[in-house]
């Protein structure tokens, strides 16, 4: 794991419906995960209302910070949407009709659908480059480092796959998970020795409460089998020790 | 709504597992539904990983911007267990046994099983005030306007009520949700014109697929009874000369 590779991303998760309890974000998750098949880690997520001056300073802010920002939602036909106007202002690129855009919605409406609402889908920083969206035709958009996708998890998840070729990825990091039949307070001390032995494994630990039942994930997660595979061995060590059994499933 | 009183939170999730996309967040949904009863709107949420630097800096940061900050994540009794160390460091306050915790926490278990791990969870800002936790017994703590909860969502959601008394709230904002059997592109113009007319209502519009068919949902949001009622009144107007269907149940 010398001459690591570490390539981050934050996601910028704009709605005021997250922020109000009413939606529980799950495409964190979903953009994470894929992330990381492609060594790229997620080191901040932040949610912010529909607010345009919020959403410009929080995206100067970060696309600094990090190689990759996402954002989500946004990006449709109402009055609320405003990411794609905040992000032409942010980079000080001309908001309008985005010309491939355009054509794409034009093709994909029938002859008189293509109305005011779905033109301003094609209205976004004329010069940003397109991602399809093979689910329901208004595509994405990107800046240098900042993706934009619609905050409808389906959505969201179907466009993910036409960035696979566009983003420069790093190491992939592998993770390995370890379920076991115990508490977190009769591993801790274990689990901080052997934490101490392998400083290049992330161990995290999460309780869990299963079909009545307490027991841990032990996650390892590294850019180096090898690493992983250590810190399992001596895991496993201390776990046979102490008499805790290894769930299969949870 | 004149004099409104807005009182606004931020919310940290400190954990690896949401950033790595291996946990979905549920907390904040939970945290920013209760804090709406009380009049408090969450306004901002930060996911940030096991990193005593950062959890710091974002702290600081974040509680003079806000009325209040609640952190999830990161009390329990592991050696990734750091958020509390954190909060003592961003608050210059000594890190150490709190009597009042280490008097609950001893009193929890049975004689013998009060091991090193579990001690942990009495170790805190030592002049934190203690948050009850009716379901396992560690407690939760807050110091000025920061309150640490734990990461488990059942656990988290049994110790929010006995803040009720703590927090100060504003004018509770009042929602109200109508469900449509149309596309947001054939309303997005009447829907402008309402907002453009209602601008003490927050109105926001979210598309949705269920049982096969999409719809939408327009939310309003505001302190005040009667501006929901006619910015409602409005909506149903247009909705009725499109002759868009309103459905009672999604």
């Amino acid at each position: 794991m010398t001459n690591k590779k570490e390539i981050i991303a934050a996601i910028i998760i704009i709605g005021n419906e997250v922020l109000s309890g009413r939606t529980k974000d799950i495409n964190t998750s979903t953009i994470a995960t894929w992330l990381n098949t492609l060594g790229i880690e997620v080191k901040e997520v932040r949610v912010i209302p529909d607010d345009k001056e919020k959403i410009i300073d929080t995206l100067n802010e970060l696309r600094k910070k990090f190689n990759y920002i996402f954002t989500t939602g946004g990006i449709g036909p109402t009055h609320d949407d405003i990411t794609a106007e905040s992000i032409s202002d942010a980079f000080g690129i001309e908001y309008g009709f985005h010309k491939e855009a355009f054509s794409i919605l034009e093709n994909y409406y029938k002859p008189g659908e293509f109305n005011e609402g779905r033109q301003k889908m094609a209205k976004m920083p004329t010069t940003a480059e397109l991602i399809t969206n093979p689910s329901s035709g208004a595509p994405g958009f990107y800046v240098e480092n900042v993706f934009c996708l619609p905050g409808v998890p389906s959505i969201l998840k179907s466009m993910l796959g036409g960035l696979n070729n566009v983003l420069v990825g790093g190491d992939p990091v592998i993770s390995k998970t370890l379920n076991l039949r115990t508490v977190e307070s009769e591993i801790a001390e274990s689990l901080k020795n052997v934490q101490n032995q392998n400083n290049e494994v992330e161990i995290g630990s999460y309780p869990f409460f299963r079909a009545g039942k307490l027991g841990v994930s032990i996650v390892l997660r590294s850019t180096d089998q090898n690493k992983i595979d250590l810190c399992n061995d001596q895991i496993l060590q201390f776990v046979k020790e102490k008499n805790i059994e290894v769930l299969r499933e949870v």
